[in-house]
């Protein structure tokens, strides 16, 4: 592995994701993308007792997925790099703890799976793991329990509210000769623009989106037009036009190949989204579900993956705290 | 890098630990190790507006006495780990945010240290990083509140309870011929006995500490008697004894040798702390004020620090969970 210009980091040609996995839940399979999902679990509950048991149960089986995909088995694991939105990533802690694999705990918020993946290429290339995995999940009733209100409570909408996912995406990494390759990366920073609308985390997290791509390019000397897609985490519909404005400013334009993973999974004429999808979950099974099959047969050759993550917490909001916000990048190619 | 039997991982020689910093408050500083610290800051609110706030105050002088002692710069970092107890881990991005540094958040709860130091040194190995840093902290204040009671509640502790450690550690890395070295270390499972009581989180770690330390053994093919010292993170008085009972049952006596950073912290006699200290500012304070001087000396030439972290939430206690449990180990050498 190498280091290129001030922040990226290019790794060797071999680290490749060799399965991935995805679910998702009863609205996101009536989205567009429903078809792709490995299962769509249809009760909320996932035939738990709780919303938050009933997510560890999406990210278990979309693990299960990857692992089956990859022709591996949990023991074959060396590291697992996972978390979630819920307070002290239980999802994860719970979902995971019955396979047994050295477990490593990252949060990063909806920036979780890009974060995931290059900490799991990062170790491959150490050579401080021979597989690595990594998983994140999302759930909207036990997301909207903790960070808004209860279900039951009823609470309005704002129009620049974003509808958290609830599915999960995971990923196994290896050193080998696959057809959806590593060949990238970039740390994000964390960025805070004194956003204070806890229902605009678009508006939040794009000024980290912007500092991550735009670090990025400069690093490689390369233009937007050079990838077949820059695919941003969950953004919506206002922090895309964020995104837009602010890398305008720096003289540059994504827009011909940009989309957003909260932008892809809800019809969101249909489906009373409001400005789309968001959640850790997200981008994880959009990626898992949707990009890397169109990576492996060769219809994507070059995706630029940033997963944008808010990192406030109801405390520090209620504390008066604006919302810091991260993006990390992931370069995926044929 | 290379593997050491099924889970350990044994660093190039040239990992080393060139800056460490230590904060820690008014209680700590009338313990037995008060004059080790770098910085006491005496008020509990570190002349913020909430105890959050104060927390990543404590963080950012933790690493700020890292990097004067690493003669580095915060430009020169190339990623920052850092994670602590609070929700969102909000006292470690609030708190680090302010260097601009490129940032991975991690989860281990009072693991957190460990788990820092294992992944600084694994993206150094792997040449994603030049130089890392790791920080966490805790703050008693801010956990009570999120864990258990508001302060003003005067609720009874028990006899098994430990006392959240306020304070921070944290730790500059570089391929350097330092006098403190990374050599193995090894990422912890998680490990669920079924403990249910939140006034013994002790208990609850205890046998994630022993899954660790005896694959460590099994795998390094040492002793316990071939260590200066064998160091856990916070497991206390009660936790210490189920360690031992635990680690009997597989031929295993670490006695002799052992200390818990929960049970130095702290003058269990005079300071009414019950069963000791914890936090994910427990064992990195002391690591950071303490041991790594100790190393640095010459005094210790070979020790195992072995971090412990409870991983259940408010949320999933009252849902009925079990209490998982992880240790993250790093054999630190002189």
């Amino acid at each position: 592995m190498k280091r290129l210009g001030r922040y990226t980091i290019e790794f060797d040609e071999n680290i490749a994701v060799t399965g991935y996995g995805s679910t998702a839940c009863k609205k996101e399979a009536e989205g567009p993308l429903g078809g792709n999902f490995d299962k769509i679990i249809y009760d909320y509950y996932a035939s738990m007792k709780t919303y938050e048991q009933a997510e560890s149960v999406f990210q278990q089986e979309a693990f299960e997925f990857a692992l089956k995909r990859s022709g591996k088995k949990a023991q074959d694991i060396d590291i697992i790099f996972a978390g979630d939105l819920l307070n002290q990533c239980i999802s994860s802690s719970y979902g995971l703890k019955v396979f047994g694999i050295p477990y490593f705990g990252i949060y990063g918020a909806c920036s979780t799976m890009a974060e995931g993946l290059i900490l799991s290429a990062i170790s491959l290339s150490s050579g401080a793991s021979r597989c690595s995995a990594c998983a994140t999940s999302s759930h909207f009733c036990s997301a909207e329990r903790q960070y808004r209100f209860p279900l039951d409570y009823g609470g309005q909408r704002t129009p620049t509210s974003q509808w958290t996912v609830t599915g999960s995406g995971s990923c196994i990494l290896e050193k080998a000769n696959g057809k959806i390759k590593l060949s990238r990366a970039l740390a994000g920073r964390i960025v805070d623009y004194n956003i204070f609308d806890l229902n605009n985390m678009g508006a939040a997290m794009a000024p980290a989106a912007a500092d991550t791509i735009s670090r990025f390019l400069a690093d490689t000397k390369t233009s937007p037009e050079e990838y077949d897609l820059i695919l941003t985490g969950d953004l919506g519909e206002v922090g895309s036009k964020c995104l837009y404005d602010i890398l305008e400013k720096e003289g540059i334009d994504i827009k011909s190949v940009h989309n957003d993973c909260g932008l892809m999974i809800f019809d969101r004429k249909k489906q009373d989204v409001h400005a789309g999808g968001s959640g850790a979950g997200c981008c994880a099974s959009v990626l898992c579900s949707t990009i890397l099959p169109k990576i492996q047969e060769g219809y994507y050759k070059n995706v630029l993956f940033i997963a944008t993550g808010a990192l406030m917490s109801p405390t520090s909001s209620q504390q008066g705290g604006a919302i810091p916000a991260i993006a990390h990048l992931v370069n995926i190619i044929a």
